[in-house]
């Protein structure tokens, strides 16, 4: 790579863009089965409750990235995230953590059994991992450009939130709470990791990187759904994983 | 689990045993099929490319657990894992995983690509990197516990390669030369980890913890084989992932 030329900015962002649009999760067969209702209410239990690993992990890879970041003014731009995520004292106001666990509620599942993860799909909870190992030993160059998927997220946000309004009978705009939340934060996040990208790979060797980074996240979102269709649509044993019926909440049961 | 009681050393046997007789990778489907001679040659490739990303990691994981071990003798012992594994200068003798690269070799596999793990699958990736994760974060007896799969291998070790050699005549005993030193390397290394593991889990919670790490690394191992099998047989999309026809030395294309 250290023979190609350096990009333009708007051409780093066009190629990050363009990795979005052939990678991003918006074009996983299971997620389209989620939003055209074609998922059972146990296939929408699976996603919510592996999706917990992800959502968990979120204010440890934003702490390891603050925690590497020397000047001032980004960090204070970037613990930013850690709040959105881990909310206030009692919830007041709650954190997108939080609003994650309205949904599992909201679908019945006990919500001790959700935070333990102790029923997660071992490859959701190995690429959760994996994201945090990233973020923790590659450049923070890398570890900012592996955030930008949120460019891509409010495009599937909008159309899940209508999807799933529409098809299922047990979901409700309150129990969809996350998401709307993210709707503002993600745009407002994305926007300054996406000029911190632009503004700090400068070479073809650290644009080469970033470009790779966000790859490797796209392919962290990717698994995360291959594993749950595997098991949970196409039927695949799964030892010790959780199943229809398993810890669901009384009124739920 | 702090109420349970202590089990006998035989107990804990057992239940070590237990977990490898419902959990081991012998009962995964695409394992069924590998050595049935029910997959195709891009399959066997498919298997054998993934699973370089695993045979990679072993001297890793190995000198991880050697650093933390405190005492000369145990020491002793667990360097000949990383011996056996990297072999000697010039490969007078090949190690394990030379003879791994003589599989991928013999299947017609380009070795620069093979050990670039560029075409690897994203979760196989994440799966070996939780594995070294783990020796290196938990105690050293759930390290040395996670490696008691070895128990198992020789069993599914046999039906492999007399299974492989009856069905594909792509396959021949030198290309499959890895399997026959495991057979009698995993015994012995299984038979220290497991007096190890019996000495000095002692309480209930240490045995709990030990029980768990062998079911993660069940689980380490069959999410690899989920990813295979999702891709290469059930047809899953997978960007950027090796496809038949990428790859190969000339004489195989």
């Amino acid at each position: 790579m250290s023979a190609a030329r350096t990009l333009t900015p708007d051409e780093m962002e066009a190629a990050l863009r363009q990795i979005g649009a052939e990678r991003y999760h918006h074009l996983h067969p299971f997620h389209t089965m989620l939003h055209e209702g074609r998922c059972s209410i146990d296939q929408v239990r699976a996603w919510a409750l592996n999706r917990y690993c992800y959502q968990r992990i979120i204010p440890h890879k934003d702490a390891a990235i603050l925690g590497r970041i020397e000047d001032t003014v980004t960090r204070r731009i970037w613990r930013q995230r850690i709040v959105d995520h881990d909310g206030e004292i009692d919830d007041h106001p709650e954190g997108g953590l939080r609003r994650w666990l309205a949904l599992t509620d909201g679908l019945g599942l006990e919500r001790g059994y959700v935070t333990s993860m102790q029923g997660a799909l071992p490859a959701v909870r190995f690429a959760c991992e994996a994201y945090v190992g990233f973020v923790s030993q590659r450049t923070v160059l890398e570890a900012i450009a592996s955030s930008l998927t949120e460019m891509f997220s409010p495009m599937i946000i909008a159309i899940r939130v209508k999807g799933m309004l529409a098809h299922y009978d047990f979901i409700s705009k309150d129990i969809l709470r996350y998401f709307e939340h993210r709707l503002t934060e993600a745009p407002r996040d994305a926007d300054f990791a996406l000029e911190y990208v632009k503004r700090h790979a400068t070479t073809p060797e650290t644009q080469a990187a970033a470009l790779d980074a966000l790859r490797f996240k796209c392919a962290m979102l990717w698994s995360q759904l291959d594993a749950i269709q595997h098991v949970y649509v196409n039927g695949a044993p799964a030892p010790g994983a959780w199943a229809p019926g398993l810890a669901l909440a009384e009124r739920a049961a």
